[in-house]
């Protein structure tokens, strides 16, 4: 289940509530498209922002509205308690799996996210994808780590924040990782401008933050790599450049993706939760005129 | 209000439940110690791992037990609409101060930080602490921007990360900041190994994580710098170089006082919220050798 491409749509919300109808528009998006699973409550769904009972109803928003698509539910906190209690109600709302990344305020040790692994891998009945996030989390796995909790019970996925440029480097890097994992779990790229280089050098998914808003364009990607087309596979990723250079320029995909889903209508301005704020002025008419230029708008 | 010793004590929880008892014991040690300022659901009280009734609880309790000493209480939270309950709520329990870091998930923009210190500081009617600690929230404050913020209305104090080691050089970046900011906004150190240096530097405040547990060690400090006799503070300091090394050895100072609050049966073990963990087996030992020597234990 944990192959292809996981598109992971935005969670429009303002200060008073989360725009419900806009997350299912956006859902529906990607089931019509065709994706291989969709990724609720990832970073890009804002799930750090949100409380357990918004968590649960977004949740079960998704699979109500994903029809045979496989959903993916992010369960991470800070706490461990309260990543259970998310687990329980992801579960309950039938995520088909649960993507967990060690969420931290003060800084973990090694076993600390063992620890965490292990005691909620052994409470879960559906898979578990380690969400690898080092921008977020500030917390970096060592492949020895990943190997140590790739081999719990149910874990089924490993995300990974990227990969080497260089292809060759790119397929060292996902060769070491899998020697150190069970062969049944699957390794994700992220990082949306790596991904075309990670699926050629052996990923099996790409967890995607552009999949949730252009998932055609994701799946073209996709496909491509998967099917052995490596070269259509990059020179389409490489045709985005001016969208990844944009990623760069403000600290990632997340701003940028919401304002693109702005300018699209498919969310209200404004549609992140403050302090985090989307794109205003030069900035915005700057991205406008990318999508325009690539066909997105 | 905001100068002198400003004692953070941990809240001891574990799994079920916070131990109100051992941090109400905690508060009434700081009491009767004399320290100038409580400083409750700091970085070392765990305000990030606690839900919103809990920090409540904590705020209403902090202020029932200090009698006539001022109680500041941490308001920070990921999401601006939080903050602003959080700081209903502390106003409300009686908080003579709030402290607001801009914790974050995605990493934070400067606009988006001034964003926060704007809106939170148009609704408060008590003063308001900066707490500036890169190595939980990930943000770097530039002085350009702590000068902008400490112009806000409200804006009582700043609580800045240490100071450089050499005290010339610790002089030299505490005037710097001091020339940006009003003059009736303090300067409070932390980092208990700079406290020394920052307040012979001419820090108005050391806010102190030592001080919530060894009131008095941390008094003897803040006493010996602020009254001009520098090299009294200098030397205390250094006798408790090897408790600074265990903070630098464990990721911080948070893990080993709350050891240290086990060792001294002031709270019950596991005293953390997991993830995290307080040292065991020969860490363990080790801290309680070193408290052993300095008279501590």
């Amino acid at each position: 289940m944990l192959t292809g491409l996981s598109a992971f749509p935005l969670t429009p919300m303002n200060e008073s509530a989360i725009d419900e109808a806009a997350f299912v528009r956006l859902v529906e998006r990607l089931v019509a498209a065709g994706v291989d699973s969709i990724g609720a409550l990832g970073s890009t769904g804002n799930y750090a922002y949100l409380s357990r009972e918004e968590r649960a109803r977004i949740a079960r928003l998704a699979v109500a509205h994903a029809g045979d698509v496989p959903v993916i539910v992010g369960i991470s906190a800070l706490r461990t308690r309260d990543v259970l209690a998310l687990a329980e109600d992801a579960q309950a709302a039938g995520a088909s799996a649960v993507l967990l990344a060690p969420m931290s305020y003060q800084p973990l040790a090694d076993e600390e996210v063992f620890g965490l692994y292990e005691a909620v891998s052994a409470r879960l009945s559906v898979p578990l994808c380690v969400y690898d996030n080092p921008g977020t989390t500030r917390f970096q796995f060592s492949d020895e780590l990943h190997g140590r909790i790739a081999a719990l019970p149910g874990v089924a996925s490993i995300k990974i924040p990227g990969v080497p440029a260089e292809p060759a480097a790119a397929r060292e890097r996902v060769a070491r990782l899998r020697a150190l994992v069970p062969p049944e779990v699957t390794i994700g790229v992220s990082g949306d401008a790596f991904a075309a280089t990670g699926l050629n050098a052996g990923c099996d998914a790409w967890y995607s933050v552009i999949g949730g808003l252009f998932p055609e364009t994701a799946l073209a990607i996709t496909r491509a790599a998967r099917a052995g087309r490596q070269e259509e596979a990059t020179a389409l990723s490489q045709r985005l450049e001016p969208l990844w250079a944009l990623f760069r320029q403000h600290g990632g995909s997340l701003r940028v993706v919401a304002t693109a889903a702005e300018l699209l209508g498919l969310a209200e301005p404004p549609s992140l939760p403050l302090p985090l704020r989307t794109l205003a002025g030069q900035e915005r008419q700057q991205l406008a005129a990318v999508l325009e230029t690539l066909g997105l708008a």
